[in-house]
């Protein structure tokens, strides 16, 4: 009798997943945290799961999607910046070398990301994200960069709403950017991201106090910084953690080394037909110490090719 | 037809609260956020609702209680901390001294949060309020602490939550030490409260990976740090937001200053009985700036005194 109402249960959740042990594991999990005649049972208010985004959530090649947003905003909006071109990194992005603009490595990123991100209002910041994310174009697919999302992973959080666990994004990317368009994307509210950020000030703007976001890291939430944000923004430790590159592997840690029923989980990036496949040597989502040491932590390695039915919405 | 559903409304919402102005135009708010053929409907999403804690949801008299919390861990672990004498401010607290011991202003406040508040893992400090809010009383009224929440406060973010409105803390007192006991006390999950914070990083204790208070401050959440507060935690502009003193000031600004339905209310201390009396000249919770600008603005003043049947949950 259990046997059956588990395949019951199998048939009806999940079916984006193919049936077999990722797909299990992650299912029998959520039973046993939520059944409360299971000695793993876990009351609701601690059915905390958190969810790296970029190659986790949705797709991460060639470069971060951020960084398109980046580009484009600082393309659009160099006429009135005639300064810009003085500065190398962004004179190669005006010119379209996006190879020599990223040879700055660290600094030009930071550059790249404070001329697109700081300067502007809230308001202002989350129209700009959601009017690039309404009319944008991934350059290798053609598709809509909010339908490179990882179909069975948001099928999953659904999932897991259904059973009473809350659902947050912990990500290395700015926590406002994906803010502007988590809650209709992925079903997620703008309090539920964790994120990387830039300070902030309350001041007057147009005759109205707002606030304005400032050319200066408040957080970088990566690797180490994953814990501590989780710290800052949830306050308790969660229960399951889902990550795809060494960036996580600290809250995959922090997530599962601790008594209790505990889930860590890797996207692995094994799928060159739909999507990509990268993992130890990739510029983007490196997972080396994951691989390595996901078997011997009882962390859960979800292969793309062979574990999900489909990768995008609308394949 | 109309008023009479209102009557009956009136009648089951609030019961703690007297019939009059206040509590009329808090639930007409409600009922015109919530009712879908209303002008002013709000979509549940954006129904975010912000309190103050200190002097809005529980008493702040005669120090703030985070500091009777910071006095006794001093006392408690001071035979471990020989070195403490040797500091002015911690050798008075030691001496029961209170009054020199806050002599030194803001320098004394920061020594005496730090040594009790930073160097503890999260669990530890966790585990260290809960212990404390359960055995410790208030010096003038001998309830304990979390007994001197006021209840109307608590009874309207009840209501607020079964409209569909979601309460966050919003304090300029520790954020962990409020996460200890919000949940319990008010049915607020720690990631729905916001305050000020300590850096934190997540490192090796006892052989386990864990998150230890720093002792440099992070982040100071009062007056115009509240609204950069809400901007960093929540992401959204709330549209009711709860103070008692001019720390609030700017978050109710922030929270009303823009458009469609905005509601913002200072709770003023009017009763000298059955709690305590006190605004302009205060040195807790001092109301200047908001007493003399609450009608322009058009924010709510309740009265303490008048609108409330009863203040603590067990009187
Ligand atoms: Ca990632
Ligand atoms: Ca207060």
């Amino acid at each position: 009798y259990d046997s059956l109402e588990s395949v019951v249960v199998e048939e009806t959740a999940l079916t984006s997943w193919n049936d077999g042990p990722s797909k299990q594991k992650i299912i029998q999990f959520v039973e046993k945290t939520t059944d409360s005649s299971s000695p793993d049972f876990v009351p609701e208010s601690k059915r905390i799961a958190v969810f790296d985004n970029d190659g986790t959530l949705w797709a991460e090649n060639p470069v971060y999607f951020q960084l398109f947003y980046a580009i484009d905003f600082i393309k659009k909006h160099s006429p009135g910046h005639p300064e810009w071109s003085a500065n190398p990194t962004l004179k190669a992005i005006l010119e379209d070398d996006l190879q020599t603009a990223l040879e700055g490595g660290e600094k030009a990123l930071a550059e790249i990301v404070m001329v697109s991100h700081a300067g502007m209002t809230e308001d202002q910041f989350t129209s700009s994200v959601r009017d690039w994310i309404k009319t944008s174009k991934h350059p290798q697919t053609g598709k809509a960069f909010n339908q490179m999302i990882y179909y069975p992973m948001v099928e999953l959080m659904e999932y897991l709403r259904e059973s009473g666990y809350k659902t947050f994004i912990v990500s290395g990317g700015g926590i406002d950017f994906i803010r502007a368009w988590a809650e209709e994307t992925y079903g997620i509210p703008p309090y539920q991201v964790v994120g990387s950020s830039l300070k902030a000030e309350y001041t007057e703007v147009d005759g109205k106090n707002q606030i304005v976001k400032l050319p200066e890291l408040n957080f970088y939430d990566d690797k180490a910084g994953k814990p501590v944000g989780i710290h800052q923004h949830i306050g308790e430790r969660p229960i399951m953690a889902f990550g795809n590159s060494d960036g996580d592997y600290e809250m995959l840690e922090y997530t599962t080394q601790s008594p209790g029923p505990r889930l860590g989980v890797y996207i692995h990036h094994t799928d060159s037909i739909r999507e990509y496949a990268y993992d130890r040597n990739s510029l983007v989502g490196q997972l080396v110490r994951g691989l390595d040491n996901a078997e011997s932590n009882g962390w859960l390695l979800v292969d793309m090719a062979k574990d999900w039915k489909i990768v995008y919405p609308n394949p």
